[in-house]
């Protein structure tokens, strides 16, 4: 990328060097957002060099932006150290319109959830599914040296939600998948009911795409092990991430499953930060074998 | 610290486990600023078993929070490392009430500049000087398991510059120091010469004590050997930050000196995070050894 580079769809509005490599923040029109979206992206320095390289996707929780996760997960170090790439997406769209969608920090900015939303207001901007799944990928790949070929995801809460559920429909997409605290089975809680239920309407047989659990439950697995991280005093353990049912639900289906629990770690990214190296070295050991 | 401990003059705001020990923010009434205070604390696991460890104070640059060296520099898990706690100050008080403290970010609040103000309207609270020099590092090593007869200190860019002063003058004190970044000379620059003359008058001859160039010209030295680093494309470095002229200086004074440049780092915690590793690592080797 550069500034003066007018044929690109995609805006810098911010690059730093960073652990040898290049930290930037960028912006797109996005087609299945109908809005701008911005991303995140560290690049190694064997991409600043012309190398293609593995890629890991980063999907933050509720209310974080695409900086979030590159400011505070101490991710780029490591994933300089390996030679990945990182991208960030957004949390949502930004500026939608949707009635409502300021309204509450679990329901539409900021909470898109990584899911194509069928329902009205939502249905016409809220297509994060789409946008993770294939527009941001595809855009990430025409524009910057990261090999599509070799291309993990993770994610943190709501993030981690959308790492698992993009994974196992697409393994052949995504061939690499951890979670920080994910939200297992967002069916049976009341963070994931409230958006399900607006998002795709009241009819749960629709739902069941979006959920890690129930995907697993339906025969959706991943060749790779999932790394999963918990803590045990995560103030949302019990009510909303329910670790436990993932772990049922993968033990039946045969998916291998590494769940990690951690006295005394919460939600936050100071729990990240603890444990990030060993994701990354999880990813970098999948992608750099393929 | 408890969140129960009625007799502490210390508040927890929060708390979080990470990298084996605890990050956690806190507030206290300060004495020497006549305001409450907010102060960042990681405590490695050594400290949470009881251990009297090493410590070392971490000073941030204009506009920035008692937060964001802890979140944005990447410190914590270098810190756990090596067993020592990091204490992280803010900037400026907070609700000083003094005119014009909120109409610029480089003079008031977020930019206390480490000193004691002599002049009106902020002698009465914009005391870092003191709240640096000895208030916090009392309190901190009455109400923790941190040991004062060990301590460093170091920051960025106006942190940068109270590491350097701190140090200088106080080099008993503060047994190791390092900058990223820091303002070298601020009688000479922008920065420097607007805080000085608001919160010292025009009198330059009261100025010599906060500068690390003037204070070195006048035979302050440290004992050990200074670390700085600074990124190339730093877009204040031959403005604001001038590490020639503290160069020049500790040539002078045979204070042993790193100066590190580094091509295409900026000014950001991006360009931080890249080499804190290397700063926790001085501090350790002096702080452990003595």
């Amino acid at each position: 990328m550069s500034q003066t580079d007018t044929t690109s769809p995609v805006t810098t509005r911010e690059e730093h060097a960073s652990c040898g490599g290049r930290v930037g923040f960028y912006a797109h029109a996005s087609t299945s957002l109908g809005l701008e979206a911005r991303f995140g992206l560290f690049l190694p320095r064997q991409a600043l060099a012309g190398e293609r390289v593995p890629v890991v996707f980063v999907l933050a929780g509720l209310t974080c932006t695409e900086e979030t996760f590159l400011i505070k997960s101490n991710a780029v170090r490591f994933a300089a150290r390996h030679g990945l790439a990182l991208v960030a997406s957004d949390t949502s769209p930004r500026g939608a319109g949707a009635a409502g969608e300021d309204d509450s920090y679990d329901l539409g900015t900021g909470a898109g959830f990584y899911l194509d939303a069928t329902a009205e207001p939502w249905r016409d901007h809220y297509r994060m599914g789409t946008y993770i799944g294939q527009e941001l990928p595809a855009l990430i790949e025409a524009t910057f040296p990261v090999d599509g070929a070799r291309r993990g995801i993770m994610g943190h809460s709501m993030g981690g939600h959308g790492a698992l559920v993009h994974a196992l429909r697409a393994p052949q997409a995504w061939k690499s998948v951890s979670a920080f605290a994910p939200i297992c089975h967002p069916a049976a809680v009341p963070w994931g009911e409230k958006a399900f239920t607006a998002y795709l309407g009241p009819d749960r047989a629709t739902w069941a795409r979006e959920d890690a659990t129930l995907l697993l439950e339906a025969g959706h697995t991943h060749p790779t092990e999932i790394l999963v991280d918990q803590g045990e005093a995560d103030q949302f353990l019990h009510d909303q991430l329910k670790p436990e049912l993932l772990e049922a639900a993968a033990a039946k289906a045969d998916q291998k499953l590494k769940l990690r629990q951690h006295a005394a770690y919460d939600h936050s990214y100071w729990f990240i930060q603890s444990f990030i190296a060993d994701h990354i070295d999880h990813h970098a050991a999948i992608l750099k074998a393929g």
